[in-house]
């Protein structure tokens, strides 16, 4: 069967420009934060969005967002594909949301084309991939995975104190998280479509990325606690002072990501918090959030070694109180090779070229490859850049991501039973 | 004439206790941000307080509070007393509160002793001396003493970017800034009571303080903009990364006051403001505040200079942008000698002993010297803990200083014209 989806490029774009008006801040810069006004505002358009192409909506207790379009065997395990929309503050347009109105778009393409669905095609858009407001990052797609239980999130809080629980009710979603996870073979395959965030693509003049396996990304939690008091009256060698401290962590942490022997480690202080935070006092307290990542597990453990060794040498020196929590340690995905396959074949048959790759960030799919055979589609974006207001993917190229996604799930959603069930995710752990 | 004022130990207290309730942190967190609510509310309570005891107030357009006892020769340049009442976030409740307060308190102990004023004796309750909402320490005494231009005061802006015009005006302070500096000669002279912020009196168990000079503050702010993007994506080798370069400069203001040669060299890293400030995001901007002080000051300058290059060098380095603003650069004071010789002549009276000392704290008496025979009376604070929660000053101490304040402030309500004239302030400007 020849399936020709008919990709409606300038209608993602204004989709696109729509999306990005839910924001806390004003444009190009999109902070939306989970369950925040911006967040909400944003889960009512793309809703209605889904309903006008006639897919059937079904919302978990964390606000996992499934649109589905019914297949002719509605039983067997469906195709998915999705992402996020959430966005750290003062962030793109692009991230994420490439691949929840592209993934929309794919699904509308393949209606137009009189493409008739085997396995139902499944459009999920993941809750809060991002860690802004519970310090923990793909929170929907972990809780999807059954990789964060109902009652590690019954205690998460946000740095104002609130519970998950208080502000998922708030917001509309009471569920019971007890049956967010899903359950086994609950998808025959998952795809998710998304902006590269580096900018291998583009300078190598490829239009597409099919990502083979996923970077193991962990990150800590670092609180430091000296002695604060008035600027003027403590003197230097009675001073416990946080920040001087937490100065020398984000010094180690940067150091030891560069002598780890490997360009591909990366290791960030992203997050510094200072107590009380005025310039006459000295700082009492200091909370640092680090990100360590690497593609190789091993590598990334030494370093995540290090600098809480680093950390405990610091702190023992300047007699500084600390604890250090390991907020997510997720090990390496690789991708599921039927689903490598079929994009492959799909790319040959759009004529497109492709590069086979890593990706060092974080995505829903890191989990999703825990229930699924899962793998990653890749677009090029501007200079690499992501996380900024000036995050950007060209037109074109959403479009050709689009309709190689629409020919993956078109063939996905044929496949037989026996040629998808071989296909587990392999876990590089080592 | 024998003065033998009646201090009400208890009262005071009561009434230090009251004002502590406004405060935008629960106790003992005391938060009292100029303008804010709690602002308004003490504001409230202190001039009904000042009214019960028959002052005769007047509020300038940046919201001083002078509260006059009227003497005999009205005409006469009065004699001032007072602190401010303003906090930190997270600070303690004797900071400035005593001498708001205890000077109050002096004023009714007299009035109370039946003690007649030559000259007038005025509560004088200063604006904002803490820098937290803009930027600048002394906002008050600085505008009092001229050494603000009503110019600068209009371009000040608090961090949400609303200006020192708008919330003056939103308070209720309506009058011109050009009327807010004292005419020449407005006070004989200015005596401020306040607790040490600093552990000498302690240790040494001296209950009282004579503050012969006010040592030489200066603040710095630092803008660094480097380059931001998502933590997973971009390589070390090509980060600019403004929070590693804000560490180098903390670590760098910490080495620089502890070589200064001397132990009164103190310098603070106290503010520390990251942009995006999101764990998975490479830091693109930093704020940082710092503090630098000493009781010489060429030494301080020194210190300066070297954080100045400090600066230059680590941002030339990683290829950093930068921008360095002094935001106050204040020459020492020296008191008044006939103020100290009021103030020693007080305490023998009383039988009190007490030290002569330097602070090395900001206090609005630094600007009140520039217009004023000025000194500082100091009472001890428990283990020399200042700007944080667990600050404390005993009743006894607290009422001691209002004692010899009452004392010293009757001595200069009855000094002769000419021997005030004679005692001018002299600054230590080298």
């Amino acid at each position: 069967m020849i399936v020709r989806p008919l990709v409606d490029q300038e209608r993602i774009v204004r989709e696109l420009e729509a999306l990005a008006e839910f924001s806390d801040t004003p444009k190009p810069a999109i902070t939306r934060i989970l369950f925040t006004k911006p967040d909400l505002e944003a889960r009512a358009y793309l809703k209605g969005l889904c309903e006008e192409a006639g897919l059937h909506l079904r919302e978990d207790g964390l606000g996992n967002i499934f649109a589905r379009w019914e297949g002719s065997a509605p039983d067997l395990p469906a195709v998915g594909t999705g992402s996020h929309f959430d966005a750290i503050p003062y962030a793109g347009m692009y991230d994420g949301t490439v691949g929840v109105l592209g993934g929309l778009e794919a699904i509308r393409s393949l209606q137009r084309s009189g493409f008739k669905p085997r396995r139902s095609i499944e459009l999920l858009i993941f809750t809060a991939e991002e860690p802004t407001r519970f310090g923990i990052g793909c929170l929907g797609s972990r809780a999807l995975a059954g990789v964060l239980s109902p009652d590690s999130l019954r205690e998460l809080k946000d740095p104002e104190g609130r519970t998950l629980e208080e502000v998922r009710w708030e917001a509309g979603y009471m569920g019971r998280l007890e049956d967010v996870a899903l359950p086994e073979g609950y998808y025959s395959a998952f795809v998710e479509l998304h902006i590269e965030q580096g900018p291998v693509l583009e300078q190598e003049r490829v239009p597409l990325g099919i990502v083979t396996a996923i970077a193991a990304p962990a990150s800590l939690r670092v609180h430091l606690e000296g002695v604060g008091g008035h600027a003027g009256t403590v003197l230097m060698p009675d001073r416990r002072d946080a920040l001087c401290a937490a100065a020398e962590i984000i010094l180690g942490v940067e150091a030891f990501a560069k002598n780890s022997g490997s360009i591909n480690t990366v290791a960030t202080t992203g997050f510094c918090e200072v107590y009380p935070n005025a310039v006459n006092s000295v700082p009492s307290r200091v909370r640092l959030e680090i990100d360590i990542r690497d593609v190789e597990q091993s590598r990334r453990d030494q370093v995540i070694r290090n600098v809480i060794q680093g950390v405990e040498q610091v702190c023992t020196r300047r007699e500084i109180k600390y604890s250090v929590q390991i907020i997510n340690i997720d090990p390496p995905a690789k991708a599921g090779s039927d689903v490598l396959k079929a994009l492959v074949a799909s790319c040959s048959e759009a004529g497109v070229r492709f590069k086979l790759m890593v990706s060092r960030a974080y995505h829903d799919s890191l989990f999703m490859a825990r229930i699924a055979p899962t793998a990653m589609l890749f677009i090029p974006c501007r200079e690499g850049i992501s996380h900024r207001p000036d995050e950007y993917a060209a037109p074109d190229d959403i479009a050709r991501g689009v309709y190689v996604l629409a020919l993956t799930l078109a063939k996905l959603s044929l496949a037989e039973e026996k040629t998808v069930a071989k296909d587990d995710p392999v876990l590089l752990d080592e």
